[in-house]
């Protein structure tokens, strides 16, 4: 707990500001770590078009293709592809029925004290061979995640131009570009 | 299979169009029932904000809170919020280990074959409440998720106003708004 942070609520967090949108993050307590506080992109155009607006510049230049993953990055990625006409490809959390031929790729996760394993339909890795692929996500913390995202663009036959997110919330050691670290905890 | 679908391949499907956006939706084939229409908006941001706005004149009077589910929805429930200027709240098919005092509700899946459940963190039912909200997804089939929401909705302290679709595709009874039916089967 720190001078900056309001005491005795749930609710009120860290305040962030994005272009000019601001917003109290909620702090929620997980595990042992303390208060995290939580980005929520999910429910908040507004905040999410502001992510989407000043991550603009941060798109290497020559980027082809988006690569994101599920889920609460989604509208936000859909927003960045649509305001910098580059494509977008989603990986998912879940083998889905429909997936034709689709790439596997473990990632452990701090978050959810578990394995994940993320799933790339085939005809979705064909979007990214040949391609200048940048991933994309809202909170990179561990860079697990990002690391899963950066080995289905090598494995698709893509050049992986660099890992993009709104927030740093952790101790990745990923070339990242952001456009603000949070705490892990306050 | 009908006279308007190519045969021989996997890929090509059904052509859909939605304001000035064509797609040809693929079509998987899904247990017995034949080679189902699978819409994407996941990496097509072109195709949701065809669809958001093509929907936006669908939106009831009056609506003051959207309320969608993870995951293929999420953009599209963004876009049209965005476009409508009405805040948008989204369940999750998972418990989140932040959630506080969440709703849950049980939904039987006819797509995955198994039943499935629905979870509104708690702060996220408080926007509900009083509130005149619209149920949002981009495909319902049977209609047990729109159902499923629909009852978060009274639960929440909220009066539902409709059930609106980008696309109904199969056979449920439920009142819904929708831009296009699309076969269960081609």
């Amino acid at each position: 707990m720190t001078l900056s942070q309001p005491t005795g609520t749930e609710q009120t967090g860290l305040r962030v500001t994005v272009g000019n949108v601001t917003r109290d993050l909620p702090t929620v307590r997980v595990g042992s770590v303390g208060r995290v506080p939580l980005v929520e992109f999910l429910g908040d155009s507004e905040f999410t078009n502001a992510a989407a607006e000043a991550m603009l510049p941060l798109i290497p230049e020559g980027t082809e293709v988006l690569l994101t993953v599920v889920t609460n990055a989604l509208p936000l990625a859909h927003e960045i592809s649509d305001r910098a006409g580059v494509p977008y490809v989603v990986a998912r959390k879940k083998r889905r029925t429909y997936m034709q031929s689709p790439l596997i790729q473990d990632v452990p996760s701090m978050t959810m004290g578990v394995a994940e394993t993320l799933w790339l339909d085939g005809p979705h890795a064909e979007r990214l061979r040949g391609k200048r692929v940048l991933v994309v996500q809202d909170v990179i913390a561990s860079g697990g995640t990002a690391q899963a995202l950066g080995r289905f663009v090598e494995r698709s036959g893509g050049t992986l131009v660099g890992y993009l997110a709104a927030f740093k919330q952790g101790d990745s050691t990923l070339p990242l570009t952001y456009l603000q670290e949070l705490p892990r905890s306050v």
